[in-house]
């Protein structure tokens, strides 16, 4: 098979260089250009000592860049930039053949006022954000293997959408009863240098943030509507794990009438029975068994209360969370088996 | 003041310690008796490093103590094991002016059926348990002064119990839709030796257990329906953080029809207003601000559903949720200032 | 190729789980047998959850298994142990085909004095223990191939003697003044439940043991001796990080004379300058850089005084240093590329 | 007692914040002002949440402060600023009683030409470097108690020095065989936002750092050489352990001839024999037994080649490493007893 020419915009975050690590794991795939604003012409192994065994391009600007000879775009970019980036980018008409695979929060969205409402900026790609296709491989991969640009999802919401959209399709459980207790570990918030991100502010410690209003909720609410046909409001609370990598969502919620906890686990294993990457499992699930992999467990479990069910769901935050679905996502769009690239064994302990 | 004569029974495992720590500060404490059923004769250095600056008693069997020297004995037992000891020592005549002080789970409920339906075990002692008071300070203060035994609560109860009890009293909040996500410190479980509690297991990761049935689950709904007037049931799920020490419960209930968010607030400050260890906070609550504290920290915030509150709170789990509760409970008892031995400044970073 | 036909025993410890992660990816393997002493019958995947994946054999007893159709077996057993069940297997004349990985200490003493010395147990298989070679791979490579019983090297042992043997045997230190100041990640106590290896004992905290008189200190003496012509003699400090896995090894020695730090590095850039797992680099090295994987990377730095020689050495402890070095010794006894099964990217962050 | 009335120039990173905690446990202390160059007329529990409970005065810029009516100024700014300001504020005829314990660099050195070589910066009030004393409390008692400005010790000398000045002081071990291993926690790089100090860069790693470099080898050169009378020249290397606070440094020596491991211990005993926060155990130290504490943890272990001395030695590296001795050092020349503010159990687990 011809190589999958590839480039990566915002090389050095940590979804960057996870899709780095992704990627020289695949056999179709050559990276071609990595792109930053910073670093100009250093090697990655310059600026991530474990890549020290890895030969990679230098780091170019993105004015330096020819995008005819590259395949497909991974965009790391904080959101507002992304847009306007990419904009720009296919503005050229030379440029029209390139698949675009977005990270940031800018093309998840169908409705530009959604979008000001949880990011409170102008959109200013309209007409990109109409051709977006929301990056969920296993709900969307048919449009995804149609579209140019893929929004991947964000990481909490892969988490809670992944158990509860088969659900709410299915009106198993109540639309306006859901709650998404989540947890992450402290990749997710980036590379950034603020002192809440410091080592001794993380460590030994735990906290809730952004409580009731995360910017998240806006994208979840969207696909659960969409799922259900009904407008689905959600309660979501994120959390911060003193640990690199990882989410667990406790999702708690109500079954419909005449509804029963093993009608719930029975979609489940029925909407996702041929999914590789989605294991319906008994045990209680730790984020050591997900950590490293693109893998998304989900347990089903009954509450104390009538009718109460409780779903834990866990992922890798910065795999099928970000650059493992961005890969998986890519495979779909050049038809190559799902798994390359994203097959690798937990590393326990 | 003359010092209160104090024995531990259970010396050497986690809250035995804690209770160390805290009494070896207390002006008018005198440590008299540690008791175990293993290492009988060493002194609590040899156990415990930590604790090499003190000259403690050596650890004695219990039929090498005298209690009519002893003015209050605590508990640190295993569930089972506590109700034998205690009705062993009060069948001793000698020995009825004893104030017991009881961290396990033996005397918090009031009724033995419960105590059985949670614990799988008939009651030994069921006319101790009459005697018991549930000993959660703030809220049974003046049963707590003039009962012989006092049942310390869970860790996870008291950091729901203490939100949540005013809330109910005061008919603020739904009393059938209440959830309380709790995550915990690794010292929750003990210091016993198995498998799942080994450093490699538990560091890095994070995971759910016992999903919807917790033990604690029976002495929460008891206070809860006492608080509220009604049967009062929650679900709950209690998590594993890969921390020593701490618990954050993040609970989601409904306001009562006619209530604002503003007024659950106003509730609990109005009902903790002069409660040095219980405060009502704007910020985001980390765990750090309260290990090694008997403080619980409480904020509220609304959530995206109309109606929804979403309280956060946080102890410190082998403190304020254990041996620090059983301190201010002998404080009480003693008629000390309930801040004696209990004031530290949390060490940060 | 042929598969190659693999039974570990001692299956369900971290260097029999490292086994399985790292078998598992190698093409030209099949793990036929998953021995223990319990959980017989129950699949892996019951004992470690992160095994969801895979279909393995279930465990069975010693007894249960016919090693004529086996082609090699990795020992995962405690020392003294181990021997024992290896005289037991080689004592049948139908298995003198197998190949032995041994992963104990059992077969690493070329003298068996040295042996009860270190270990304080007579040797019982005095004629398996002549058959054996200390397996470090880079070193032993010509010898390992034709050997029946490989002894693989201790985890601090593979980090110290890496750089140390080119420099004795080239003559290029001192050969009495060897400092190793190792620390080591958690895991290299095993899965062993006992009180000191707790999660709450170990986290957030840091410790020497066994300081000047670890057993390592044997077999990394009788290494160095052999390569230097002279009895060497070492200081060795074992410390304990609390992280999952990795050492990092700081090693002060003192240059010959007329010998500079760059002949220093030149001698380990010469003589790993055809090894893949083994990087002499220029930066501080992270440990995070090698968990995971089976590098050694290596970094020379002169000291503040005269002649003095600092040498950072990191491994990832059950992977080069126990369950990986033990694959890489097979694909070199049975002929295969030695990279099989061992290449992934190191997981960051 | 008369309250001694506090200023803290620097207040918002770890030191400053763990002088907080201290000076508020004093029974004899006010803290007046808290002193800053951002974060003006905030209060601290606004910067650290953990001070929720504490009133303190509002952050002031250095300007708005009338040194008249203090005492004590407690300097926690980085080298090369420090000098200015005190240099600026002793400039002042009417601020001529005031004590300066400072806790960066800058006056630690007797030799600008030292100070020079390690600090690269020409000192800029060489007549202030002149009046001050190395604040080692335990050695330089007598000089602390009469001197104006209190060069508090690096967090890295003060471990090393403490066991090896007693030891040079008396000519029990070789002068030019000194290797100090020294591994410190995170808060030892203070709250700097920078790349490296990021929690997924630190956490689940360890490392070594300015290796054979690093600046603290000029001040311990310097005390080693005055406590032995000769220039005593050491190999030093700090690592970074991934926790928030502590250090460990293992020292490796050589006995003089005729001396003894045992004349060794007897040395410490007798020098420290009447000092409480030092103390020579027999035991394997943990960093959980001094953190959040002032003492010092000695152990003293014969190596496993003739002659070989392994020290262990530990410290809160923000306590005795740095607040905490500054506190003790108030205390000395406030002449109150040297514990106050500084008595408080390690918290374990």
């Amino acid at each position: 098979m011809k190589k999958i020419r590839v480039a990566i915009i915002g090389a050095s975050g940590y979804t960057g260089v996870e899709l780095i690590r992704l990627l020289t794991n695949h056999p179709y795939v050559q990276i071609c250009q990595l792109i930053g604003n910073s670093n100009i012409d250093l090697e990655p192994r310059h600026l991530f000592n474990h890549l020290y065994n890895f030969n990679l391009p230098k780091l170019k600007k993105i004015e330096q860049i020819d995008f005819t000879e590259i395949d497909v775009v991974f965009g790391c970019l904080p959101h507002n930039v992304s847009q306007e980036i990419f904009k720009k980018i296919l503005s050229d008409e030379n440029n029209q053949h390139l698949k675009i695979i977005d990270l940031s929060a800018d093309f998840r969205f169908e409705n530009h006022h959604d979008y000001f409402q949880w990011y409170n900026h102008q959109h200013l790609a309209l007409e990109l954000q109409k051709k977006a296709v929301y990056g969920l491989s296993e709900i969307n991969r048919d449009k995804i293997r149609k579209a140019q640009i893929i929004a991947c999802p964000g990481c909490y919401p892969t988490s809670a959408l992944l158990p509860l959209i088969p659900l709410l399709k299915n009106k198993l459980i109540e639309n306006d009863n859901i709650i998404i207790d989540a947890k992450s570990g402290a990749s997710g918030a980036g590379r950034n240098v603020k002192t809440s991100n410091l080592f001794c502010e993380v460590n030994n410690s735990f906290k809730a943030y952004n409580i009731g209003n995360h910017r998240h909720i806006g994208e979840i609410q969207q696909e659960l509507s969409k799922a259900n046909g009904n407008e689905v409001k959600v309660d979501f609370t994120p959390h911060l794990l003193p640990i690199n990598r990882g989410i667990i969502s406790t999702i708690y919620t109500k079954l419909n009438s005449n509804i029963t906890i093993q009608d719930i686990k029975n979609c489940l294993l029925t909407s996702y029975e041929d999914e590789y990457f989605i294991k319906i499992v008994d045990h209680e699930i730790s984020l050591s068994d997900v950590v490293g992999t693109n893998f998304c467990l989900l347990a089903v479990n009954s509450g104390n209360n009538k009718n109460s069910v409780i779903i834990t769901s866990a992922i890798d935050n910065l795999c099928k969370g970000a650059s493992g679905q961005a890969v998986q996502n890519m495979n779909i769009i050049f038809d190559c088996d799902e798994k390359l690239g994203l097959e690798n064994t937990p590393i326990f302990p």
